[in-house]
């Protein structure tokens, strides 16, 4: 969609494959599959909350191939070619350089948003303003713009930018000193507290042009391989397995020198894991917090998220319980990004069944 | 079967609808048909027990006709006219005077067995072999002998028979001078510790007319009602309701002068709630009882059942977790005895699906 003199286009990327949400999230139906809150998949919301920027024909999603029939399942109205396979997932650098050259000629030339496709965002107007803001500081500065999420508590599993002490310029933009990752609880309070420093919410707003340039400067394993696949398209799986593991992050934004970030405070989460769905859904006056068929009795302080069937509780206190479909999780509240230590034993134990 | 002079036939009364094993208990599946402990069924296992005392020919299962197909589907070798089909449950004292009606003459002359159809018995040449002596003491002497369980620890949820001081007979057989419902704590510490208390476990050995003439003297009404049957057949279900709802224990033993007891020192337990299930299945080294898949880290002290699918416990202690069909239940240990407060509360709201 062309919108004030440039293309905009939204990226999402959607190869992710998490383990924190097991058993709902398995191999084949990763987070963004998921319907964490709300009627719709997360991937699905992601997708109808940028429509009114670009519409559909704007939307792209990266993904690797063995989602990607879920993909087209999931947002039927994405044009097929707008799904972009990747052989494999190889990070979020690689993901993008790929979907940058795959893109028609003037959606790369225009605006690219990139989004993760796996986040909530409760305001979506301040969200899409925010976008726009972005791409039109993009657009006319040819810098790499994020959005940095204006954090509400000390958060120790998010990664912080460092922003200067001054407006970059009179667009509310801050330039970025430096990238942070998740910090101690001690660190991460002096950050909220500072006022300078935002989450990093992995979202980027660029001229496609202008991140192929500095992908070239400083990612060239991943445009070498990209023309080796241009000259060699059958050979796409090993040129493909030749590009460097390395997250956009590291590998291209951290580097820069001119990289602004905006302020977006619009009920942003990533939702980390199972203790984040209190914070997102209602509780009830026991404080539970139930997604699906949930019934208890002397209870509380607990979420349940029953995707098939009913959950029963009876007296306890401080717990997670899952049910989708052939599994049950149960874990205390507080504990829920532990879940990652029971799916490594559950593939020590060859139990691929259950991933 | 005769043995001995007189015919040995087993009545194992199969009718019973408890809630307290739910979710793995249902209205149409109660719990004398789970497999709580071993690879059959607590009915299947009941009458397994007493084939080499009775044959299959000698064992009788008197039931609601909506049970009747799952117990033969469930015990299938037991001949179709020897599954006697209540119209409705009316307890005990009815169920025993029905059946005794329905059985041919020669077996209500001889030696008959009431069993419970759901309770675990680790010692079964004991458990035999008390039964054989009980039998040859109802044989010879025409009272009503009852097994009572020698008591292993101060357990409130049963009843307990306190026995005269005597011997009744050189048989080993005490008297009964009162039956004394689930007492207090203190009271049944002080009752095992007397060495005068035994646990009724509802076994009962008598000559079926002994029981009949019994019946006929302190249950005229069950015993009108079936005579009006016998008149009537096609009125069978509402004569049936006539019949005073009322147990064996109430409405005939706890009246007999010349009851006895045989004590039963053969492991013994009624399986009356989940929590009873540690005490007869497995553990492991940390104290987990399992059965079914289950999968478990950072845990101790829990029990599982997973019925279907799998169960996987996170860091968490002291906990029930139940998994059968479409529901789970959490409960902590200790308290799987309000699950039935669970239950009433899903009557209650509606919930007939989950019953």
């Amino acid at each position: 969609m062309t919108t004030e003199g440039y293309a905009l286009n939204v990226l999402v990327l959607a190869g992710g494959s998490g383990t924190r949400f097991w058993p709902a999230s398995r191999h084949d139906r990763p987070k963004q599959f998921l319907r964490l809150a709300g009627q719709s998949s997360l991937l699905h919301q992601t997708v109808d909350r940028v429509l009114p920027l670009c519409g559909v024909v704007g939307v792209w999603i990266c993904t690797t191939g063995d989602l990607s029939a879920e993909i087209e399942r999931v947002v039927p109205d994405v044009p097929r070619d707008q799904i972009l396979r990747e052989p494999r997932g190889r990070n979020t650098a690689p993901a993008i350089a790929w979907a940058l050259s795959r893109m028609p000629d003037e959606a790369r030339r225009g605006i690219v948003v990139v989004l993760p496709s796996d986040h909530l965002v409760r305001d979506e107007t301040e969200f899409r303003d925010a976008l726009h803001r972005a791409a039109e500081i993009a657009s006319t500065s040819n810098t790499v713009v994020t959005l940095g999420v204006v954090p509400d508590h000390a958060e120790t599993g998010y990664g912080y930018l460092e922003l200067a002490e001054e407006p970059a310029a009179d667009t509310g933009a801050r330039r970025i000193i430096r990238f942070t990752e998740k910090p101690e609880l001690e660190k991460a309070e002096n950050f909220v507290k500072s006022g300078r420093y935002l989450w990093n919410a992995g979202i980027f707003v660029f001229r496609g042009t202008v991140m192929l340039d500095h992908l070239r400067r400083l990612q060239p394993g991943i445009m070498d391989a990209l023309a080796a696949i241009e000259r060699e398209p059958d050979r796409l799986a090993e040129h493909y397995a030749e590009m460097p593991k390395v997250s956009i992050d590291y590998g291209v934004m951290e580097a820069l020198d001119d990289l602004v970030t905006l302020p977006l405070d619009c009920g942003w989460t990533d939702l980390g894991s199972w203790d984040a769905l209190a914070g997102v859904l209602p509780r009830d006056q026991h404080g539970i917090t139930a997604l699906g068929d949930v019934v208890s009795l002397d209870c509380d302080d607990s979420i349940v998220y029953a995707e098939d069937g009913t959950v029963a509780l009876l007296g306890v206190s401080n717990l997670i319980v899952v049910r989708s479909g052939d599994a049950v999780l149960v874990v205390p509240k507080g504990r829920s990004q532990e879940v990652r230590r029971l799916v490594a034993k559950l593939g020590e134990e060859g139990r691929e069944d259950l991933l």
